[in-house]
């Protein structure tokens, strides 16, 4: 099946061979079913296969790993990048990001998810965890776009009974309509957005529908260590226990950020059986004070995976320059030049990522989904070729992928995306279009 | 006249029209003449300069900004990247890096800083401030590459006298041979390594000598907590302290790191305009314990540039990278969302850069050095434009650099540069016949 079919088109579906393409030192094959996972794997399978393929991609030596997943964006925020930088963090948010929000449309929030989803794909991300508005415009772009993601509703009642309601009708409605697209490749989550802003009728409520449902929970987590003392003034106990009295802390919860967490906090996130996304880039930016303690939440047993946040506060999506601050904030602020190896680094971003999202195991091998990224073997950031995971991790950007294939689709081949062009203008326009509402605006108020 | 020319051929001298480049927002033109300046900038002088160019490069809208400058390097390191990460500093110096640098040949260092001059010129830097041994070497490879750069012999003498000697004939020598290449991009400049393997004698020696000729400083200083603290057990004052009083706090000096400085420090760096080179991601990685204290040596007007240290402690020498790490550490570190913001950190890359090192003021104007960097208007780091600078810092990466033009020449040109496929292959080569030597080395003491 030719999912698109122009001069530069990529998006391709279908039976799929990899050839030459280098897994740990070894040059081997990849053959892709029909069904989106990895058929074999070789030296020389390629032969076997070659008449299967629809399509066959020449690997060049290039070095083949998981694609990446990104577990904790708002995506639709890339329309915000550098809209405001370099300001206190209150005034950041009351006079620049909520008026812009107060005035974005579901057709924002779809062109802005294309550009994310566009930004994802070119520095090697297969599938990521959102929580935004209009968030069947997001489903819409993702599915165009060919990732996979899981998608919450940001659930604010703000401790207000009526305003609980309506976000309850809309966060049913919405799962309930991600359920019956019937796509594998896309799927619901609840998104209680912190201890701050939800009151705990309204997370029992969420804990008790995720669990009806089967789906995962999406939340924010003592980012800052102001939330953390306005928690325990609130409720005389740290977050992470408030969440855990209402229920949310459970095999299917991603907690963002988790900076503030004490030890056992971390130890009752391991007990639970709890992922952490760890979002580097955003808590360096907005100066958050502490690099999450990884080595607690390790030993904790928890799941420690990697996010990029949203483009207002990163401001891209790369996590290939994710993975490089990720390690590197932890060795500066822990002082050890030992923690978070490289090889940790990249699980980090694919297996453990994966594992979160229930979107596979994260590794090459048969019966995986096909879920591949190829780094250029030749690029600058791969000379000389010492050790892999230092470079892909320390040296290389997100400019250094050259395809990316995500459930056997070639999404990216050879740094050529369908209708790339056609994205970034529509994004620009939608972008325009949002300044140009907010400036309408302010004329009427004046 | 044509430097290079092959079928992916991209080294240009001579004048040059760079049409509809965007600065500041407007369309402009810009021509370079013969002696590698800017001869004018502005709408529509295209037509006037047309018929003087020998070359003209379409800018396609792209933005054009000074070129970068990397204020402290060890360019031939590139050979070592990845080759040791994730061990404890001691480890890695005595375990890895000094075994491997008792190999080195000129050769060597030859092929690794071409390969380090390939990865500034694809990530938009034009210049750079290098200390290492077998300068000349790296002046054959600078030279050839078209880059310009300030070299330094790394003076060590480790306070004895007989290495004192030999250290000093090997400053005068190299300096002296520098001097009668009569080539204004390559400068030579003295390179005391630190106060901890540099004895005041020579340290005094050396700021006569920088004096007399009129030459940089190229100097470590306060990297880590430990050194201050062993400078003041051995020198009873800290480090900035010893080097003043050899005379080597100068307005040609340029002092890396800096992490610990305390505040009289500063103040001494700002009051005998000293040049600071803060190197954000080798201190994070390194686990240096504390970012610069920007705020104090902006305030004691210190000029703070910008620095990657060598490929062995970062692992890429990406300085659009860098200037991510260097305004996201300050604000992390110092605990403010306003400090350090994109357009100071862009300056501190370009402009206070190229004052550092005596490479003209590092901006685009008529008279300045056509020292130009196009970065790609339609990249999805740009995407939406709502901040120019922001973008540039803190969304883009190297990758992003379309083309680069040094002291008007081109050096890339749509990503591609002259003779690109056999600098990686070389230097790939030279590093692999490193560690057959330090295999060959093992296998004889064993």
């Amino acid at each position: 099946m030719i999912v698109g079919d122009e001069g530069d088109y990529v998006v391709r579906a279908g039976s799929v061979l990899l050839r030459q393409v280098s897994i740990g030192g070894r040059i081997v094959d990849i053959a892709i079913g029909d069904d989106g996972t990895i058929a074999a794997i070789g030296e020389g399978i390629g032969a076997e296969y070659k008449g299967d393929a629809e399509f066959i991609v020449e690997g060049k030596q290039d070095i083949a790993i998981p694609g990446l997943v990104n577990t904790h964006t708002h995506a639709a925020m890339a329309l915000f990048r550098g809209y405001a930088d370099d300001l206190p963090l209150h005034e950041w948010l009351t006079s620049k990001i909520w008026p812009l929000e107060a005035l974005l449309t579901g057709d924002d929030v779809y062109h802005g998810t294309r550009l994310a989803c566009l930004e994802m794909i070119r520095s090697g991300t297969v599938a990521f965890n959102d929580m935004y508005f209009f968030m069947k415009d997001a489903a819409r772009a993702v599915t165009e776009m060919g990732m996979k993601a899981v998608l919450a509703y940001g659930f604010i009642d703000l401790f207000d009974e009526e305003r609980r309601e309506r976000e309850i009708r809309a966060t049913e409605e919405f799962c309930r309509w991600i359920g019956s697209l019937r796509n594998p490749s896309i799927r619901a989550a609840v998104g209680p957005h912190a201890v701050y802003t939800v009151s705990t009728e309204a997370m029992k409520w969420l804990a008790d529908f995720a669990k009806r449902e089967g789906i995962i929970v999406h939340v924010h987590l003592s980012e800052t260590e102001r939330e953390v003392a306005e928690c325990e003034k609130m409720y005389g106990r740290r977050p992470a226990f408030v969440l855990d009295e209402c229920g949310l802390l459970t095999e299917r919860t991603t907690a963002a950020h988790c900076c503030w967490l004490d030890q056992q906090e971390c130890n009752l996130l391991g007990k639970r059986g709890v992922h952490v996304s760890y979002n580097p880039v955003s808590n360096m930016k907005l100066a958050v004070g502490r690099a999450i303690p990884y080595q607690w939440l390790k030993e904790a047993g928890a799941n420690v995976t990697l996010g990029t946040d949203g483009a207002a506060s990163n401001n891209n999506l790369d996590l290939m320059e994710g993975m490089k601050f990720a390690a590197l904030l932890q060795k500066f602020f822990w002082n050890s030049q030992t923690i978070l190896p490289a090889h940790d680094t990249l699980a980090m971003a694919t297996s453990s990522g994966a594992r979160a999202l229930g979107f596979g195991d994260g590794r090459l091998m048969a019966g995986s989904p096909a879920d591949i990224v190829l780094v250029d073997r030749y690029a600058v950031c791969n000379t000389p070729l010492h050790h892999l995971e230092s470079n892909l991790v320390y040296s290389c950007t997100g400019g250094s992928v050259k395809t990316l294939i995500c459930s056997g689709k070639v999404l990216m081949q050879d740094r050529v995306v369908f209708d790339e062009r056609k994205i970034i203008e529509d994004a620009a326009k939608a972008a325009q279009r949002l300044l140009d509402r907010l400036g309408e605006q302010v004329i009427q108020e004046h």
